[in-house]
């Protein structure tokens, strides 16, 4: 990174394919950010395992992740995209952040105390420290802007309290990381509520058109539109919104159909499902060809994490000696490190 | 480690110079355990981190620390002795046992509990992890054997129960470590509390003659024998306690000449620093000889965490292939891992 040049990170769960709200509210932007800053995301597949214990997809979702990425627009040469787990750097600095984390501040983190609910059985210490990798990820690239929702700023504050407690003890050493906002819409599910691969309410970015309308045809719709004759309230329905992120030109037309029972929902799911196919349809092709060549897609992530250690190493050599502790190891020959 | 073969793990703190209740509690211990075992012994100067700011003589504290383990006749071309920050697989480690770790175990941890009480300015995240942490150590080498005092036990049962889970979700991964139990004498300091480096009521093992006569001077004796005629109860005396340790022979003289007040405080505590320096005395010597070429100190502890890591990456990697993460990372050329 050049003086005064901006660093972007962003860390991608990897819950496998993502969904058209994954696109609309953090993928699309990932990718928009590219022609700006240069880029860092992290595929997260060691936050995953703060809530999960099945783990025997955990690599091939990483992988579905990666095409999804890739797909919408991702550029590999400029942009540096990985798996988390394959910059060990990571764990050493979540290390020695984690000894100037107060461990009260954690424990309030209102995420955290949702998902101890979530899961009473596995509530995990490092469920409380996820914050804290969060920290580590950010610092570990010196990255200064983070790609953020409104709702995401907590988060981003606690990475700058960590920051500026680190910096207070052993001395300037990274930047305050600051939010660069994003307007990224809550997209609903068909269910209303929001969308979640975990609530069976998602439609994949790479679903098939068939499986898009099997999905959008499930929707929740107006409720008070009992018969197909029965007038509809676009405010209130969701597939009307969706209209809006994936066909805005068909909305003024819908708007009044639907008003008027012109229209019935199945045949605006119809147009819906159209609208995302047409939307997504060169994404899905570009998928397509990337995932016929699977080792294509691990070289770039491979080649991704070696990118990503060659920053990643001399910002901890720098923290550890800040620390005190020896800046580099020894030489390993016989080592694979 | 051949099938079947034990191997020992102890971690020893690096708080500089070790006293010489370190010696009678652990080092002693350590040195004989070489002729029984393979041994693995660890200066865990990241441990520390969870209590320290002020870090500035850590990495003199490490090689003072080294200097008494080897002086006291650890055998680094059998026994693996290293600094803890040279295996930056035990981070990684330390991420992944985290996730199987339950935070309210860690909280009702009464050492943890005594240290927040003791640093309420600064009960961090990696305070609670100390646990986590110790048993990365143990388990990144598959120890099955740890040698702890009765008082211990509680954490060593902690190591079992992180193993335990760990197993029943990814897979038999590691042995259960087991106590080596050893009768560690409590020694107390000079003010009759226990003998540690942060109450000033200690004697470093290293120290000289007059070094040793001026700290034993110090020493609490029984609060009766006010005046050297006083007869004096050796039951009482710390000063007698510790004539068993380093010259027993002398203890029945002194336990009747006490009694009669033929013998004076002074002359009791002279007789115990001679004794003192001779059973030091060749230990003191092999360190001077040491201490006198720091580099081969350092290259010793570079060899050690070069076979340790030997070792630890084997078992990293089986622990990541358990866990689903990729078992070995992308070769990176330009990286000093």
């Amino acid at each position: 990174m050049q003086q005064g040049q901006d660093r972007v990170f962003a860390g991608i769960r990897c819950t496998g394919r993502q969904h058209i709200g994954n696109y609309l509210g953090a993928i699309q932007n990932f990718v928009a950010l590219q022609d700006k800053y240069e880029c860092v995301y992290s595929i997260v597949d060691l936050h995953s395992l703060t809530t999960l214990t099945d783990t025997e997809e955990l690599q091939d979702n990483v992988r579905e992740t990666a095409l999804d990425l890739l797909a919408s627009g991702i550029r590999p040469e400029e942009t540096i995209l990985y798996a988390q787990s394959h910059v060990p750097e990571i764990s050493e600095l979540h290390l020695l952040l984690s000894m100037v984390t107060p461990i009260g501040r954690l424990m309030n983190v209102p995420t955290f105390k949702e998902k101890a609910k979530a899961q009473p059985e596995n509530v995990n210490y490092g469920l409380v420290g996820y914050p804290v990798l969060q920290t580590a990820d950010i610092v570990l690239y010196r990255a200064n802007k983070v790609p953020v929702g409104e709702d995401q700023l907590p988060h981003l504050e606690l990475a700058r309290e960590i920051v500026r407690r680190f910096n207070n003890i052993f001395g300037d050493t990274f930047p305050e990381p600051e939010a660069e906002l994003t307007s990224a819409p809550m997209v609903l599910g068909f269910d209303n509520r929001k969308m979640s691969k975990s609530y069976g309410n998602s439609l994949d970015m790479a679903a098939t058109p068939e499986e898009t309308f099997q999905a959008i045809r499930t929707a929740i719709t107006d409720p008070q539109r009992v018969r197909r004759n029965d007038p509809g309230r676009p405010e209130v329905c969701n597939v009307y919104t969706l209209h809006g992120f994936f066909g805005p030109e068909n909305q003024p037309k819908i708007n009044s159909a639907c008003r008027s029972a012109e229209i019935g929902c199945v045949d605006c799911k119809k147009m819906l499902s159209e609208s995302v196919n047409d939307y997504f349809g060169p994404i899905r092709a570009r998928r397509e060809e990337l995932s016929a060549n699977p080792e294509a897609v691990d070289e770039i992530l491979i080649d991704g994490a070696r990118r990503a250690r060659v920053i990643a190493s001399e910002v901890l050599a720098d923290v550890k000696d800040a620390v005190g502790l020896p800046a580099s190891l020894p030489e390993m020959a016989n080592v694979n490190a």
